[in-house]
């Protein structure tokens, strides 16, 4: 089992990285170990994403592979994939010796399609290698991708005794043992235990007796999402992972979920914010501008249309050059809105708390729109008239326009994710730049027509 | 110990709710109670939030309290004020002896302050009273607003047969058991120890020779955010709570960390869409306008700022008014691009993958700024000399102000969040229209000064 260190105290100071790589460059082995055997594995994992390649892959030389193979799990992706690719196929094969099968099969699925087979024949431990290979081929969004093999399950006939006894055995290859599943002869999962009403029992029980038959668990081809919404919904801290028979075939535990949630909210905050895949600061300005400029392009396109209209109504540009000036009024207002209305639809739909038909929220958004868009005009009439001094009619135009725009705005915010999402397609991608280019052409479209109508050119 | 049914097939239908609603209306309890006891209470308080209250107060009188109490923490947050508002204090303090400490001091923390008292003085059982007392005292966001009192603890002199004669005692009243903490006479904190480690172990061992002395911590007063990042990058499932002398305070368990890191998640994500307070897409009318309008305001301000620039330039406008075309365009990308890097920082900063110095990252947004830039001007060079028949210098008017707006929108929207977060201000406020709206503004300023300067006016 895996020591925790003592870390909240843990910094990642400067002057530890360089302590760290003058014991590197002195090859000083035995402070190094007794300098790094003080931290937790994230720790070192953390300085380790600091130091420069040479210097990681002596420490991971260095240090005995119970603690590098936690450490390569908790480095950062592209770290670790520069030091498997340093590490020979025997080498990465005694790390994951080290791992559950969920953390192995992980780092081996990270390898290129050649290196897999080479290191998986150099597992030694054949169930483990069974069970790695197991793993693999199943899809990576899915409970199997994110389950682990490592389970302490008993069979209904034991007593608790007996039990005991045996999941001692079983034990010593889990970190944790959340629950223990009960299974039959057929090792179709029939319910569950916890440790503590095993402990609580009397050892002459029969667990057929003291068992809770009523057990929570997933297909083993289920979303990860799904997977993590009925954790959290249940606050459950593990769940075996079963196939379509109700066979055991493995466990997925809160750690992971904990991941899996916290990439979900990472993702869908990026592509609100226009930006298409994974990034982190740290990025290459390639890998950046392979993210950010899509949606760049789009917003272009967008704005190139706006010109366009405004183009088509050059005439009236120079009658009324007034209107012209509050062009990124209507837009950016038109643009602000489409977002709000889409994020707060998208994190409904995420969270499931959107219900009702479609029209009654269409509806609320339209009062919405009708109440902000009322608010804001009257500011505008007022600065408007006596900032710029706009007639009359262009006051009143500004204003139907802000009040029509932010209507519509709402709406589309509105509409969009949920059309989308009713398509089977992520809503999460319709908020930020794709609402807001919309929105921009559709609202400086509309301002115009409002105009042609009210002052008529 | 709750029982959780097995539900992963639970689906909230129309079917089930009228069925539910009928029987309420038929006064059918067997039924009813037949009905709802198949479900586990988080399903219960789903089918809740749907009925209207009184139908919601018929269930929970019916239901034993054991299970309400669970429903209740479930409900969501209005219904459940809505349910304890019709609740008398007595059958309030029964519901809160059913709970587990922290969501007992959750629950009474919602109640307004005169009947708190008047609650807590109806609790029976002394101790629970006492602890939920003390639970009130700490503020929400830290770490002893999180914590709850149940917890396993041994002194470390006792031995492993005592130890677990005793633990069948505590165990009763905690739910999971997770960790065993071990204390000196003092109940100073010294250590910890799994139910694995003490099912392995002989039981005649000292608990002194078996406890493992790395022990993970958290201080009471810690912020709950700083508490989710360390227990999720050690991957723990609960940590002891201690104050400044190592005393023994309670315990956080992972199910409140992954509530914690999802409201979180929301709150970012609707500050990063100009959403200011925490809202659903049910809440009211009003509730929405509160979240929603502060944030138009500013970005309808910036419109008129930009109504003012535009207006200072308006003998330009007559003389090229080419340039007005293409304003939308200029705004728009300074937004997009704003909002990207900002999101990416702000992202960074929540992770602590943001590292090294400000300038570096300054210096490598100016370079990306320049790539997408490059690439967005070349386009909108062809189309506005073709589409627009712009003239020569008119094109290059609009790609320099595109390129060097972008470059501009890239800094302010990797500065402002770092300099927020350097002054101890949530960067998470300064995405979205905050960004959008300064870019806004700047853009059309510097695209007009870039036109004056080209195009001489």
């Amino acid at each position: 089992m895996a020591e925790e260190k003592e870390n909240i105290q843990f910094e990642l100071t400067d002057e530890l990285i360089e302590r760290v790589e003058l014991l590197i460059e002195q090859k000083n082995d035995k402070e190094l170990r007794k300098l790094l055997n003080e931290f937790h594995y994230a720790d070192i994992a953390e300085i380790l994403d600091e130091v420069d390649l040479e210097e990681a892959m002596y420490v991971i030389k260095l240090l005995d592979s119970e603690t590098t193979s936690d450490v390569l799990m908790e480095l950062d992706e592209d770290n670790r994939e520069k030091v498997l690719r340093n590490l020979s196929a025997k080498e990465i094969a005694e790390e994951i010796e080290e791992l559950d099968t969920d953390d192995a099969a992980d780092i081996i699925a990270e390898l290129p399609e050649n290196r897999q087979q080479e290191v998986i024949s150099q597992i030694e431990d054949e169930e483990h290698k069974a069970e790695i290979t197991e793993l693999l081929a199943y899809d990576e969004d899915t409970a199997g991708g994110l389950m682990a093999k490592e389970l302490v399950k008993v069979y209904e006939t034991w007593t608790v005794a007996g039990c005991l006894r045996r999941i001692r055995g079983q034990a010593k290859d889990v970190t944790r043992v959340h629950s223990i599943y009960v299974v039959n002869k057929q090792n179709k999962l029939i319910g569950r235990l916890s440790l503590k009403d095993l402990i609580v029992a009397k050892s002459d029980e029969k667990i057929a007796d003291i068992y809770i038959t009523s057990v929570d668990y997933v297909y083993v081809d289920e979303d990860v999402e799904d997977v993590a919404k009925v954790m959290s919904k249940y606050d459950l801290e593990a769940i075996p992972v079963v196939d379509e028979n109700m066979t055991l075939l493995g466990r997925i535990t809160i750690d992971d979920i904990v991941d899996v949630l916290k990439e979900e909210a990472d993702k869908d905050y990026q592509l609100a914010a226009g930006i298409t895949s994974d990034v982190e600061a740290d990025d290459s300005i390639w890998e950046l501008t392979k993210a950010r400029l899509p949606w760049l392009l789009i917003g272009m396109f967008g704005g190139i249309g706006a010109a366009s209209i405004i183009n088509g109504f050059s005439d009236a540009m120079l009658k009324f050059p007034a209107l012209l000036m509050f062009i990124p009024l209507i837009q950016a207002t038109a643009g602000n809105v489409g977002v709000q209305s889409s994020a707060i639809v998208v994190q409904g739909l995420a969270n499931d708390t959107i219900d009702g038909n479609i029209l009654n929220r269409l509806l609320k958004e339209f009062m919405l729109g009708l109440v902000n868009g009322l608010a804001i005009a009257c500011v505008v009439l007022v600065i408007s008239h006596f900032a710029f001094n706009t007639t009359y009619h262009e006051s009143l135009t500004i204003c139907i326009a802000l009040i029509a725009v932010i209507i519509m705005a709402a709406l589309i915010g509105t509409f969009i994710p949920i059309f989308l999402d009713k398509r089977g397609i992520d809503a999460a991608v319709a908020t930020g730049p794709f609402i807001t280019t919309s929105n921009d052409v559709f609202g400086i479209l509309m301002y115009f027509m409002i105009a042609k109508f009210i002052l008529g050119f």
